[in-house]
């Protein structure tokens, strides 16, 4: 089996699904970080840098602009964003491109918010026409975008989004699902205007789960101290964690809830090697490896659920397997070469793809041949299968 | 500075603040577990098992209980019951014995509840009698007790407790906050007739900070199924993780959020380490060590939070500090001497007294000497903040 050896010193097969993702290992070696005091100087002063790590991150340098780390999974994010910026009746606009954007509206319906949901063929995405269209003929509160639909590998272009939402609708509040972009795709927090982007550890960020990360306006953060009603939520209450982040960033202990301080050692390690190299530069790796990996699937004659070039995202491949050939013939034959790929998960064409993750150190560290492996192996494995290609 | 040697080889103060605990160098080194898929076979199994180990950790033979276990910190526990079990205007009587009782108590509020509180002075707890009145006076459809409350050190006993409510209310749900408990006072969730435990890994489980851990009965989860109102909350919804721990534990991958699989790997590991002895003799070991710690608090003249014997928990000692005492004054000193001690946090007295714990491998592995360390610190440094004793 062809293996890469971890922090542990274990061979293992080289995980390549969406997220999560190949961890470095000094990032796992901070999860063992010995037992430390969530209110101690030690940990706070590296919770605070964290925040602060997020800020450059995520491109903002508006001092109103707040970021959260919280305890939970990415989908905790979405709840942060139903229970405090939305009240019940408040309409949102949904641009959904496969199974997280689907379930971005199912989260915000849980909260009483009044959803349209505008989407696609599976592949494909709401147009800018269309979205401007919508937002020309309702007055929505907010508009929720999935930057990346890990069921589908479709990426939504935030930029252009942005201009026309800026150009039609100014007062709806703009938030992004990046839990499968924030650190491989470009997001410029700032200069596009947005007000919000939820994420988790798991993904381009290189920490393992357990972390919900947020960045948020101060437009946004102003929506939530005005609100007339108080959220109905107490864990996801952005007015109770606000002082916890706001201390913690100034290097002040503060206590809501026990943070998980390995989780955080490893996000801030994760951050500090991110941010040792310009991010656009981390953003051009991803695009020329996921470049690669898209000619690599063509050549082998096989379909990108993502059609369209300009809707393919840099994080993750979705492949149509081809004609006879299963998710259970295939992925144990990839496994016996090293290389985990994901199933399908959009219900829609759910057995009849694969998804092929290309994020973090897999991309960036030049020390690793993971996805050279990852393509030889898919290849052979496919023959093995009886494919005979193109 | 006298010192342990931690999994990473590090030197550090000994932690002995009431959460997180020290934790063993086996659990540390699972933190760092190469990455693996969530739904890949061998994490698949370990979850599996250790949802399966917890049935043992709160001595639930009924396969109608549930455990669970979701990325956050304890506090998510507290939405968990709030949005599930109750309904808008649902009686709930919280009986509290410090900061975390009333926390609590705000938390079902939040959700809607109405919520009565019976309370005691600073270091003591709501009496029997009163609650078998308030019971018999109100139908309440939810009691809340906190086991031992962090803030205080107040231990309510639940085997008498259950006993009423058995007798005068046996209708009422019945929720533990075991997160300061669970793992070292002894908890017969069958026996008792208990409905909901909720808990947290990083105090006496002994495994990192970020899962939220929780228990259910049969009744509580049929409450669930058949309620008529869908929870306000996506991510704290029971019937959306229930399928998900079912799954899992019948070793069938599944999907909702993204589970932190190294966390997960570590509660593996200490529930293994918990469960290889008699879990009477884990409580033994606790109430023993408590006992030492107590006599020698007295020993030196100092007063416990708890005043009476009966009302002390096992898990950790809040002591009173000496006139002219501060805790900016001892803490650093302790510090000095490889102890960490925690500061106060109830509102009333929360400059005035510090909070020893005592949980976990600091109690019951026979290597560690850190309960005696603490304990000569502790008399070297009020010695040195010129307190001359009893």
């Amino acid at each position: 089996m062809a293996a890469n050896t971890s922090a542990t010193a274990q061979s293992h097969p080289t995980l390549l699904i969406p997220g999560p993702i190949e961890f470095d290992d000094a990032v796992l070696h901070s999860m063992s970080h010995y037992s430390e005091s969530h209110v101690g100087p030690g940990f706070v002063a590296t919770f605070g840098e964290t925040l602060s790590m997020l800020r450059q991150l995520f491109q903002t340098t508006d001092p109103a602009s707040q970021p959260f780390v919280i305890s939970g999974s990415g989908t905790l994010g979405w709840d942060l964003v139903a229970a405090n910026f939305l009240e019940r009746g408040d309409k949102a606009l949904v641009l959904s491109t496969g199974y997280f954007g689907d379930s971005f509206a199912d989260c915000l319906k849980t909260y009483g918010a009044d959803v349209t949901r505008l989407t696609a063929p599976v592949g494909g995405r709401p147009q800018l026409a269309e979205i401007e269209h919508a937002l020309s003929a309702t007055r929505y509160k907010m508009l929720t975008v999935t930057h990346v639909d890990t069921s589908t590998g479709v990426l939504s272009e935030l930029k252009p989004l942005m201009a026309v939402v800026n150009k039609v609708s100014p007062d709806t509040l703009v938030i992004v699902d990046g839990v499968c972009s924030v650190g491989c795709e470009e997001i410029a927090f700032d200069d596009w205007g947005i007000d919000g982007v939820i994420t988790a550890s798991q993904k381009a960020i290189g920490c393992p789960a357990g972390l919900s990360i947020s960045m948020f306006s101060g437009r946004a953060i102003d929506l939530v101290k005005n609100k007339k009603t108080e959220p109905m939520t107490y864990y996801a209450s952005i007015k109770k964690w606000l002082p916890i982040m706001q201390n913690y960033e100034a290097k002040k202990p503060s206590y809501f809830a026990t943070p998980s301080s390995q989780l955080i050692r490893a996000l801030h390690t994760s951050l500090k090697q991110i941010l040792a190299q310009p991010l656009s530069d981390r953003f051009q790796k991803h695009i020329v490896v996921s470049d690669k990996v898209k000619k690599a699937v063509t050549d082998l004659g096989l379909r990108i659920v993502a059609a369209k070039p300009e809707d393919q995202s840099h994080a993750m491949t979705a492949i149509y397997l081809p004609d006879k050939v299963t998710i259970p013939d295939l992925l144990p034959k990839l496994l016996s070469k090293g290389i985990i790929f994901a199933g399908g998960i959009h219900k829609d064409i759910a057995t009849k793809y694969i998804r092929f993750g290309h994020m973090g150190v897999t991309v960036v560290d030049t020390k690793r041949d993971d996805v050279d492996r990852a393509i030889e192996a898919l290849k052979a494995a496919l023959a093995e299968c009886g494919y005979k290609g193109a």
